[in-house]
């Protein structure tokens, strides 16, 4: 049986333990992660009914069918062509399986794909107007939160890509000054890939002097000068599975004395948060001690970000590192601890590593060094 | 006035022609349409309020505050921060401006963005619990649907990038032969940003023998093979907007004689279909045009999508080239026509243009060769 297999039986599990009757998605990384199928949501209605009972089904255009067919342990694919009705055909295979959804009732409550689009979303509320909706993260969710062995695996290996990938970018040294925002992005997408990695996991953020003040700002035209601090974060994946992991550097040249403070103070707000890490404590604990950091060296106002967030299938997921979650941490979760002071028109900086929870603490996916000097 | 500043405007007046009191966008093409502001969607709340009458306003994670400011012409931003509710701050603005949502009443319709998550719309149905659904396309579909002549320069300068990688591509000729088709897929995307293109505007296809007989195959490792009918189907960006075309070409060796037959036939298919082109005409009948020629000839059956979509600042939009769509085409329509016909097991044939409905006729944005033969 293949991992994706299991996945759904556990989730068809969970389905029935919430009293729901189906979990119905479209084309996101729940789907990927129950039936192996990877594509990207498009105009065309896409559905993959996962009832709490019985045989899952595919619902799609005819131009995926060999496809799905190839690439899924899937077996019933049924397929509609450009000039069908793909709802009606939906209807029809609930009406085909034992499913009680469309009849009010208690059994009537229908999980949809949490990224589904709203377009979606309203053709079902009008197949199944008698259905009540909830999102399919309730029955998916904390399975997808526990990471098994494989994707831990996955998720080692695109972090000590990534590592590598930041050693050959710090390695630029003097070079890098000169070279826009943009020109540096494109530099370290090639050094992931000469790394191993598959693509990037997101846009890459080279955020230079002012720049890295905005905590998502992307890459743009400006030229790295002497002195610069500059925020790197970026992440590439290794079988399907993303990294994510930020250092801010100086290139070349002096950098002012309160950056030297700063960038000591948010290293010292993670090796703090880190330390924390271990099962039973809450999410939100690891975020104040992040926080309380900043916060005693007056620096609280400037960290304007929560401090980490689960990695998996997504860049962002449960668990979030955020004051007020209460969630606790259990083994085999996976997130990024990446405190930053941002001071506007001047300069930011971030430290972020990923780290798994284990069975009597926590392990790092990250070591590549921490520092801001290039030399 | 910036073209944003002006789409919103318009906007506003579909609205109240519609009698809708708002619509709320979030990260999506639609609010790169109306702002500006370009983002990529994500786990946080990003709203874009756009009322009916008065002033728009941005409910977005403080992180962003900074950057919408000066990337968009919105100047009203509201920011919340990861300890925050976002919710409560969208009730407050709600609350502060003249609109009626959350009152039950005829005037109480919300137009949500259709590509809006499941997981945005739940929460908007919760704090909106009196509101009726509808989506943003009502009112800002229309317009999108007749590009500015702006939206076509940027149409024509990313095809003519597009024509030029496609021909770079074709002149590899033999040396293309053991490539894999992902190794053909990156070298597509070097030539496309060496010709000027921005990235790619969706993942290339590269479907070498039996692949091409998947229309929406992407790439793998399969080696090109002499005598190999290779389907292209790539596009870049120019400006934000994308190009979409598609050339199926054998590198090098003698194809079949069945292959030789089909590439004929979608050539002659799609000449045909473009030559209808003009305002006023049904969508519809663009498709049947393209789709006579191949069922004349026995093919019908392994035409088994669609004959094209709008392209904007999406590259799937409306309008739709497909049987039943009686649309009628208007000047300043941009839209694929790309016929296809897939022999299961052995190969796949496509090749595809965009065109632009003109006041009377059509214009070609695509030039470059669409024979098969590399040499």
């Amino acid at each position: 049986m293949t991992p994706f297999e299991r996945r759904t039986n556990a989730c068809q599990k969970q389905l029935q333990d919430h009293g729901a009757s189906a979990a119905i998605l479209f084309p996101s990384q729940n789907l990927y992660y129950t039936t192996g199928f990877d594509e990207e949501p498009s105009e065309r209605h896409l559905f993959f009914l996962l009832p709490a009972t019985g045989k899952p089904v595919f619902v799609v255009p005819d131009m995926y069918g060999e496809h799905i067919r190839d690439e899924s342990w899937v077996t019933s694919v049924r397929t509609w062509s450009d000039d069908d009705d793909p709802l009606a055909l939906l209807e029809t295979v609930v009406d085909e399986s034992s499913l009680e959804i469309g009849e009010p009732g208690d059994e009537n409550h229908l999980l949809v794909d949490d990224t589904m689009w709203a377009q979606f979303t309203q053709d079902l509320r009008d197949v199944f107007p008698a259905a009540t909706f909830g999102l399919a993260s309730e029955v998916l969710g904390p399975q997808r939160c526990r990471k098994d062995s494989a994707e831990l695996d996955a998720l080692r290996e695109a972090a000590t890509i990534a590592d590598q990938a930041m050693e050959a970018i710090r390695e630029l040294g003097s070079s890098a000054v000169g070279m826009t925002e943009t020109e540096l992005a494109t530099e370290i997408e090639t050094r992931l890939t000469a790394a191993g990695g598959t693509g990037v996991s997101f846009e890459p953020i080279v955020g230079s002097g002012p720049n890295g003040a905005k905590p998502h700002h992307g890459h743009g035209k400006r030229e790295i000068e002497a002195g610069d601090p500059v925020v790197l974060d970026f992440g590439t994946r290794a079988n399907e599975y993303p990294s994510d992991q930020t250092r801010t550097v100086v290139f070349d040249g002096k950098p002012s004395s309160t950056f030297v403070t700063v960038h000591e103070l948010v290293q010292e707000a993670l090796e703090t948060a880190v330390e924390t890490v271990e099962p039973g404590i809450e999410a939100s604990e690891i975020d104040s001690a992040a926080r309380s950091v900043i916060e005693s060296a007056g620096y609280g106002e400037q960290f304007i970000h929560r401090t980490g967030h689960g990695v998996g299938l997504a860049v962002h997921e449960e668990p979030y590192i955020v004051a007020g979650n209460d969630r606790e941490l259990e083994p085999g979760m996976v997130f990024s601890v990446e405190p930053g002071v941002y001071i506007p028109g001047e300069f930011g900086v971030r430290v972020e590593d990923l780290v798994v929870v284990t069975d009597d603490g926590y392990e790092r996916l990250n070591h590549t060094n921490r520092g801001w000097a290039c030399e």
